[in-house]
């Protein structure tokens, strides 16, 4: 009997990261689920990435802590405010002051690693071109290169064992992405997506990513669980 | 006064790392110097790293925590034995058991951190595909195809500031790098190859990565300052 075939999941425990687990589930394989500790400013990340590899039901669920903090240079490693808004037409465009250097560089890398590791063929995570664009490694265009270069620098690679990046959710908008989780049973309720909530771990509401699931799920016609300071 | 120009170097504490070090100072470039605990069994490789960064004179040097043993899949990593020989001639073909994988990639994804949060547009590293053919992430193309990535990855590509990933031996046997380390003035008694040294920090002097060192002194027609174990 064949081997089920083998997934690595980048998991953040955001909602997009929970409809990839899902996606990845629904098409037939095991999945090591991975996680990082990068300096975020809360553990709340993790704790909902563990729900949600937990509720998934995955292989092995890999939590690594990654030294990007150390570097600065963004609103959600170092000490500098994350950006607030009334709603989404108030963001500014650009790269924002979210962005955290080569981030999904860094995290491909080790899903890269762990896929050599464990003869994964396929490695997904959850970008999105469309509500986050303004993030450069969020782009088809660089999730195409990093493919080309992972099939350069594996001995898998060599051997001919090609490794796919898959980013189901890229062209979806997060409405999209909310009913197709919703279609695969996804409890967005475990999930966590902002990027400054209070002690107890509830929603700013008013910060980008907020602003974007608010949106979402409005967009949606599917009612939000989420627990916000700010309604 | 426009500022001097930095670049990252990757630093392992190698022979080739600390020839990279002299070439980008002579360069003229302000160094900030990245180095790895990556689960290597030991840590006479990082207190090289210190002593090679030191005496070049670096701006600042970075040493990280990264959880690649926690992987497993390599003699560099886990508790597999590194294969010895009597020479070069006895090295098995192929991609060796010393390779980690993704390492290249995982370094390399930091340093492209590094440079953004840095400013720096070139990244400095010691690969070689000479000597090490069997390593795929040591090859011209997976360079190449790595400065397509960081160019789409981060901010600075985004906006016109071309990051450049430099690998000046790339293309030298060991004795070319052993010559021109010499002629920067490069004190290769600080450095330290060796992938199984003993508890005082002697290098075996029959592992690949000692065969290729002894014979590349002995080619270049300059005395090895290395103290080995087995003569």
């Amino acid at each position: 009997m064949k081997d089920k075939k083998n997934a690595v999941v980048l998991c953040s425990g955001g909602l997009d990261s929970a409809t990839v687990m899902a996606i990845a589930k629904n098409d037939g394989y095991d999945i090591y689920a991975l996680s990082f500790c990068y300096g975020q400013r809360h553990e709340i990340e993790i704790e909902a990435a563990r729900r949600v590899a937990n509720v998934t039901g995955v292989k092995e669920h890999l939590v690594l802590n990654v030294d990007l903090g150390c570097m600065g240079g963004s609103a959600l490693t170092d000490k500098i405010d994350v950006p607030k808004a009334e709603n989404l037409s108030e963001i500014s465009s650009g790269i924002p002051i979210t962005y955290v250097p080569a981030r999904n560089t860094v995290f491909l890398s080790y899903a890269l690693a762990l896929a050599e590791v464990k003869k994964s063929n396929d490695i997904f995570l959850g970008v999105n071109a469309v509500d986050y664009s303004g993030y450069p490694d969020c782009r088809p265009e660089y999730i195409d290169a990093f493919e080309k270069l992972a099939n350069l620098a594996t001995k898998a690679g060599v051997e001919g064992n090609k490794v796919h990046i898959r980013a189901p959710l890229i062209n979806m908008t997060k409405a999209e992405i909310i009913q197709r989780g919703f279609s695969l049973g996804v409890d967005y309720t475990i999930t966590h997506s902002c990027y400054d909530p209070d002690d107890s771990g509830r929603a700013c509401g008013s910060c980008d990513s907020c602003l974007f699931r608010k949106n979402g799920f409005e967009e949606a016609g599917v009612p939000d669980p989420t627990m916000y300071t700010v309604k």
